[in-house]
């Protein structure tokens, strides 16, 4: 749900409001996400892709001992990341520009690899992995985390909100990603040759019982949504009754008698020894 | 994904073949989806809509206990149910034919009410919630475990494979139910007047690295599906060809690089005491 890794258009933007969206949903999202990722002290952590930094300053937190490395293709997302590390009083990320498919590093570099809500933009995910593996030591483990908006289930159910989601999926495609590549961890990591590959998905319900994760599904996934109403209308996928229709129907799912699921896959690795 | 609670036809059918599949079922899904139900000494508990017994001897395992009164309309059902709990050793069960809409017990009879895989074949699930709140008595937990067939996410995807979802799903509901329900039930529990009602989503998640949860997608999920097959053709809901082409792509999902998963819903709700 994040960055891209070349500077093409992004499909979210690149805008103050979504640094903000990005950072609000990886700190509602850290403990499914982060709690089982932790580096020992003296390792080195490539972070691959890390737009913004809103997963860097989890990751450098839970592992202080550890010692980051973090690219992104995009000088002006490296810049409000290292703001926003600063800030945070964190010291062990260095940050440098550079393309997960032309890494500016030598082989077996890392201990270790971290990415989070990349290669669902990529155009070629499973070279991008082939490329980061060349840099990890034998033994060292990759970790990946990715959405998969074909996991989103709620209630009430909604045609016109099915629509609008799919106008995202759409745009992605176009761009080159797969918004649906959740379920395809676990054969890019076993094309990609890495062993011990174990993928587990991490679903997010809410309903009114959690008035946190309700309004998580409206600052994350439906502000996320939103985000390509312009560029959905503007390509005729849908019209604009139709859009501020799934919208709505969207926005009842947050409601008093509403559900909402989404389920994100984190998958592990390692490079033979 | 199981029995019905009038005689009206039953959509999976009531063979042996699939008696042998809802154990199948339970087995393979008794963690996931029974590991915090514990039911204390003493405590009289209500399993409503039993079927074949199939969570009915996990159910009497986990709380040797507690007394459970089994019921079920079907006395066929009923039959290989009693068979089965004697089979096992089981003595803390009682099996009585009875309906969920017409309870043949007094108000207050039960301290704790145990519901699997019946809501999603009821016409009117919030009365059989309303009917079952009555014999609970107050300050008593129900609990309840549902599918959804919308929860159905896997690799590669495949529209012909949904179509043949997408029957079951259509049957299912003109026989008055609903295999969408799992998630409703956070709706249902509180429109009925039920409190604390906390749900919580149950994935399972099939790839090449877990061969056990892989055969339960063949025999629990697939099998699930074809068993429709002659009545999905036979109302034209889908011809042959499309047929035969989803059912490979559903069994595609089950080889090497591809992946399956089901969410199913557990709620669990108190009577104010």
């Amino acid at each position: 749900m994040k960055r891209k890794s070349t500077h093409e258009p992004y499909v979210h933007g690149r805008s103050d409001r979504e640094a903000e969206r990005l950072n609000y949903q990886a700190s509602k999202l850290a403990g499914l996400l982060h709690h089982d990722t932790r580096y020992s002290p003296g390792s080195r952590v490539l972070e691959a892709a890390c737009g913004v930094g809103a997963q860097t300053t989890i990751l450098a937190k839970n592992s202080p001992g550890a010692e980051f490395v973090s690219i992104d293709i995009s000088p002006d997302s490296l810049v409000k990341a290292k703001l926003r590390v600063s800030h945070e009083g964190i010291t062990n990320v260095t940050f440098l520009q550079g393309d997960v498919f032309h890494l500016p590093f030598g082989p077996e570099t890392f201990d270790h690899i971290f990415v989070c809500f990349l290669l669902e933009h990529l155009p070629d995910p499973l070279l991008s992995l082939k490329c980061m593996k060349e840099t990890l030591q034998p033994g060292g483990t990759i970790t990946f985390i990715e959405g998969d908006h074909g996991s989103a289930l709620f209630f009430p159910d909604s045609m016109d909100a099915h629509k609008v989601i799919d106008c995202l999926v759409h745009l992605q495609r176009e761009m080159g990603g797969n918004a649906l590549i959740g379920r395809e961890l676990w054969h890019l990591m076993t094309d990609a040759g890495f062993t011990k590959v174990a993928v587990s998905p991490r679903i997010v319900y809410a309903d009114a019982s959690r008035p946190e994760f309700v309004e998580g599904v409206k600052n994350i996934f439906i502000a996320m949504v939103e985000g390509v109403r312009e560029q959905a209308i503007a390509r005729h996928l849908v019209d604009s009754e139709t859009w501020e229709k799934g919208i709505r129907d969207l926005y009842c799912t947050t409601e008093q008698d509403g559900t909402f699921c989404y389920t994100f896959f984190k998958a592990t690795g390692n490079k033979e020894s």
